[in-house]
């Protein structure tokens, strides 16, 4: 099979096309034809050599996968060949989704949203995952409650705004104002343009001073010392992005603050949870752009570049390559 | 009556001992003859001028009463003259405790714990509430877990040895060696001695490399930098001390942890909670030097010196004031 490969740490060219012999399903494992897969974050950061220990070289990294199960290997009960499934492969263990075939445990392994196409469904596992924990795992957001969703047009982002919205939240969103009818779109009640309006101000106006229950913050820089100023008592802040510089958290104790740091855990539990969302009409991922299995390495200096203009998901299409678009 | 007043924001020398008239129930309201408080260093806090704009001065503060209740006023259904009660006076509004009578809303006064002296209940009200909300509330301290205490000796600290180890935690506690024995009895399992000892290696020595799953701060310095160092996956950090210099949180995100900033809120609701672990023998607070109202000044000089030897709390003795002694 055909495989992107990370053959050193390094930028988007240290990943080279390969071949690799096609993996077999043991016991417990479903082999799957990857049809998508997409691009996260956390793929630059394995990419660029943030945690060389956990990533033997060369390696096939890659975090999302849907496709189809090509055949299943003993004790499999809930999947055959045939069935279309969506997953993280394990984080930090075994081959990733840059490539033709993935074999993973059932364990992990959900069945696809009927509604959502393979790029789709792609572009919604480790993301989705990763909102749920955030918003509901860690900072407990509760119906009524109001959030502000940092960097609401990007992947977790714009995940994050249709979920807030569906549990009932009031969503207040940043992003550039390019975005603004877009995020508007996937529910947010405010939308607040970063580049010209000051969103503790925006917030606070908004809020009649009270401020807001969950911080979600995507985007680092100076969030973690900013938010107390538009957290109300108890509020929550979840911060999914690592920050290597200082923070000063004086403010934080005056309005009871927690902040909930987030770094991707293995959490198969919530595919179906998300399925059922996408089933109701209640969440649905967007895919931004489009690149091909070979296109790997211009997704990835796509998705670091500040400012991209992607909406939403960086896909991959793996099947069908020809199938590709780029903002 | 005579109460301690704090005629400007300093030292402890801003105090005054003045003649104050002696308040009056209004309607829902008991008035308290107060027979102990004592010092926090919330009040130490405030007579420095931390908070200027919500104490207009001269004030008398203080944030523990046990007493008798000595009249009640129009409505007051759950006390009557000669009832001994306990509660934390409301905190940046009205007058504090430092005085021989206070009047209080029913609704935040609980019935005295009645195997507590008042000046023991008066050491525990306070300190008692921040460490249910730090321990409980914040933090989610749930049957076998471990915790770790930093400044177990002191006047939460001791406190909160007891209540986790009555929740069923295990607990690890720092404290001076001076203060291994005392902190021993309260409940800990392990004392490491933060004079000789690395609090880092001992824990991760002590719980096979795992670390804790709550480390409450009463300390402040690097805690917060360096307790992923500790901290077992999905750990929590509970600070009752804010720290105006900035911190590096790195670590934070690998562990996935959780940081609580606690500032002292009104907090009625525990205090009946408190008495039950008081009554079943779950729960004493000691009481480690005692000082006359006049010698308010004196006890909040102790409270401030690093290292003071005093274990527990300082109490103040309103009613008898013979009744002190200083370590």
């Amino acid at each position: 099979m055909r495989a992107m490969s990370l053959t050193e740490f390094g930028g988007p060219d240290a990943f080279a096309l390969s071949e690799y012999e096609t993996p077999k399903a043991g016991a417990g494992e479903v082999l799957v034809r990857v049809h998508a897969t997409s691009i996260n974050p956390l793929d630059y950061q394995v990419r660029r050599g943030d945690y060389p220990d956990l990533v033997p070289l060369p390696a096939i990294t890659g975090h999302d996968v849907s496709g189809v199960v090509e055949a299943v290997g003993s004790g499999v009960s809930a999947f055959k060949p045939g069935d279309a499934v969506w997953y993280t492969p394990q984080i930090f263990g075994g081959h990733g989704s840059y490539a033709e075939y993935h074999v993973a445990s059932e364990a992990i392994v959900g069945h696809k949203p009927a509604g959502l196409t393979h790029l789709e469904a792609a572009s919604l596992s480790l993301v989705g995952g990763t909102v749920w924990e955030a918003l509901f795992t860690r900072a407990g957001l509760r119906l009524g409650e109001t959030v502000l969703v940092h960097g609401a047009a990007g992947g977790v982002g714009h995940v994050a705004v249709q979920a807030a919205k569906a549990s009932g939240a009031f969503v207040v969103a940043t992003a550039s104002g390019y975005d603004a009818d877009f995020v508007r779109s996937l529910g947010a009640d405010v939308v607040i343009d970063y580049r010209t309006e000051d969103y503790v101000a925006v917030v606070n106006r908004e809020t009649g001073g009270v401020g807001v229950d969950v911080v979600l913050d995507t985007i680092g820089g100076d969030t973690l010392e900013r938010s107390p100023r538009v957290l109300a008592q108890l509020g929550r802040i979840v911060s999914i992005v690592d920050i290597p510089n200082p923070q000063n958290l004086i403010e934080a104790w005056g309005c009871n603050a927690s902040y909930h740091f987030v770094f991707t855990r293995q959490n198969r539990g919530k595919l179906d949870e998300l399925a059922t969302l996408v089933d109701r009409g209640l969440l649905k991922p967007h895919v931004g752009a489009v690149y091909p299995l070979a296109g790997i390495p211009d997704a990835h200096a796509l998705l670091e570049r500040p400012r991209n203009g992607v909406r939403g998901k960086i896909g991959i299409a793996v099947v069908d390559e020809n199938a590709s678009s780029q903002p």
